[in-house]
């Protein structure tokens, strides 16, 4: 028999047992009371991880998907700020300017977003601010409480893209002063790809726009979600929503911050591994804090390709990432994000640990400082 | 136990063992060799079912976004003509309305397609069409051939909703002349809900347009999928596919033909059921090639309400439709999509007719009659 993959990329994760069983159920009516079930729990589980206490959708379309709804319906016919210091900041400037004005804000990937630029576009008038706060591409934090209390004081909408942090990583909505946050469903939630939820602030939905798409249209999922039974305005991919449900009850049952605490740790062990290893991160910043809670991104050492890399890691079953775009062949990533532990990271960086020494590069002994970390 | 739920409503429906048993497979990565070739076995699959050589594309939404997909692209800031007689052909030209100019031409619910209107607008210089082949809201079908043929014609692009239809009842696109056609997942495919697929004639893409929504800007799922390893731009929903895969293998098991005259027969069985018991079909109508292959839609006699009717049906563990917008209570509706047989059209045509005179409706042996149908 064939081992199961182990997926160490910046989503999509590997799914609990308990999850992947959630989408044998038979086929039900997405108009019925137990689909309206589904879709409640999810909702109550998600504005925890969100901290809010907005309106929260669910919508059968990926983190992409959730994107546009944010950018289109709130963002739409406005002046834009796009903060971009990856490829998801990219995204979001990119969709931005399919339906408003945008300023781009770009730094370096990785490197700190433009604040002070910030200011000076909200002085100008800009009346919205888009932000990757766990930008995968770069392995990197972004400061979103400074970002949202920026755009508070100058009265100007906040649209996070919480995908791949919320659920692994610290998030406070509503205290920070984010309008519309956005998550995927393969990421730190650990349920299958496929889903993506949003939460609205008041304020959005002041600003909402008058062109608005159609299978995104949150005016729609909004009048169908409010319904005492809550049902989606188009039909759901309804197995997802099993799975998520069974996810999000993971998720209740190990606590909210054991499991943001059982993120960093994972994080901090391949950071710790990277150290002794001798291999550089991606970036180098001083500030730890700055570095992502659920991927690791690291400089392939000279003389190694991501083809050996990758390609010798991917003998054991294993998955990890390679750089996007320019960084191609420049970096690799390793993700920690939903369910997995010890046993997954562990076996990661002892397959790393050996393509490196067998592709020539003296790593030291990554994997027993990750061991000191996790034990 | 509780008994599965057996859905006889026009989509979602019930799901193979194989189909749903698909999607407990681990996370595997939708970049790599393993996905491309499900997407491209699906796609192998379901260009036979829409009888097409065109591209064709999946698309991790549900059949709503398929319409929108094909719109938005292709008739965005055109003049389109929008054939309606449902809800399914209003929501095409609603849709329409977001991103072109609309003239639409509608029929009663249920009632023939104004095909003189159609002729007289595209003489004005209409150049995109689009129609439902399958009006599940009113049990009908529409001439496809026929109004594909009056589009080419004058020159005019055919986008044509072949959502409930694909799979279960004869579709030749290239052979009619349809430019643009959608199939949702959930409906004769049998596969879960939440994917939907779209073809696209050379012609169409000549007429790409400028403005693109983002999630469904067809121009990327192209230059995703024409890769030699399929993609998808965005993440798309893995256990969908998993399962749409195995549902696509279990057509191509049946065989086009004898999966549409199963279709066809079981519909035929249920309006024999219909006419036993003296309930008049909605629309009546002479030409029965007219009607659907793949739901049937029913007046609900005098003096029984859509609630009893329902909810006494349900009592069996078995729900069909009621009617859609003005037709609420007025009509009710029993699908025959998917995977569904001889066993799930008796089991249903008993609980109706047990329901009808329960409620003193003097309904003649409408089981009997259908059971002559299908033995």
């Amino acid at each position: 028999m064939e081992h199961e993959p182990l997926l160490m990329i910046p989503g999509p994760v590997p799914m609990p047992q308990r999850v992947r069983a959630a989408m044998t159920q038979q086929a039900i009516n997405h108009r019925g009371d137990e689909f309206g079930a589904v879709y409640a729990d999810c909702v109550r589980v998600l504005k925890a991880l969100f901290g809010t206490e907005n309106e929260l959708y669910i919508l059968s379309g990926s983190g992409t998907a959730a994107m546009e709804a944010a950018v289109a319906n709130f963002g739409g016919g406005r002046k834009i700020v796009s903060l971009v210091n990856g490829k998801f900041g990219d995204r979001l400037r990119e969709i931005g300017e399919r339906y408003g004005s945008v300023t781009p804000l770009a730094s370096a990937w990785g490197a700190p977003l433009d604040l002070d630029g910030l200011e000076r576009e909200l002085s100008k008038g800009a009346e919205v601010v888009t932000m990757v706060q766990n930008e995968t591409s770069s392995g990197i934090k972004n400061p979103a409480p400074e970002v949202a209390e920026i755009a508070q004081r100058h009265g100007a909408l906040f649209i996070m893209d919480g995908i791949t942090s919320i659920g692994g990583d610290v998030v406070k909505a509503d205290r920070w002063g984010v309008d519309v946050a956005v998550v995927g469903s393969q990421k730190c939630l650990a349920a299958p790809a496929g889903l993506s939820a949003i939460s609205i602030s008041g304020k959005a939905w002041e600003m909402l726009a008058d062109n608005r798409p159609f299978y995104l249209d949150l005016a729609a999922y909004r009048k169908s979600g409010k319904k005492d039974r809550m049902e989606t305005p188009y039909t759901p991919a309804v197995p997802l929503f099993l799975a998520l449900r069974e996810a999000c009850a993971l998720i209740e049952e190990e606590g909210l911050e054991r499991r943001i605490a059982r993120h960093r740790r994972l994080a901090d062990a391949v950071r710790a591994a990277a150290r002794a290893w001798g291999v550089d991160l991606f970036p180098e910043i001083d500030d730890v804090h700055a570095y992502s809670n659920t991927v690791t991104a690291m400089r392939i050492p000279r003389g190694i390709s991501d083809a050996d890399l990758r390609g010798t890691v991917k003998k054991f079953g294993i998955e990890i990432a390679g750089g996007q775009e320019h960084l191609k062949g420049e970096i690799f990533r390793i993700g920690n994000m939903g369910a997995v532990g010890a046993p997954e990271i562990l076996a990661t960086l002892a397959a790393v640990q050996y393509t490196l020494r067998k592709h020539g590069f003296p790593a030291g002994d990554g994997v027993t400082a990750a061991a000191e970390v996790l034990g």
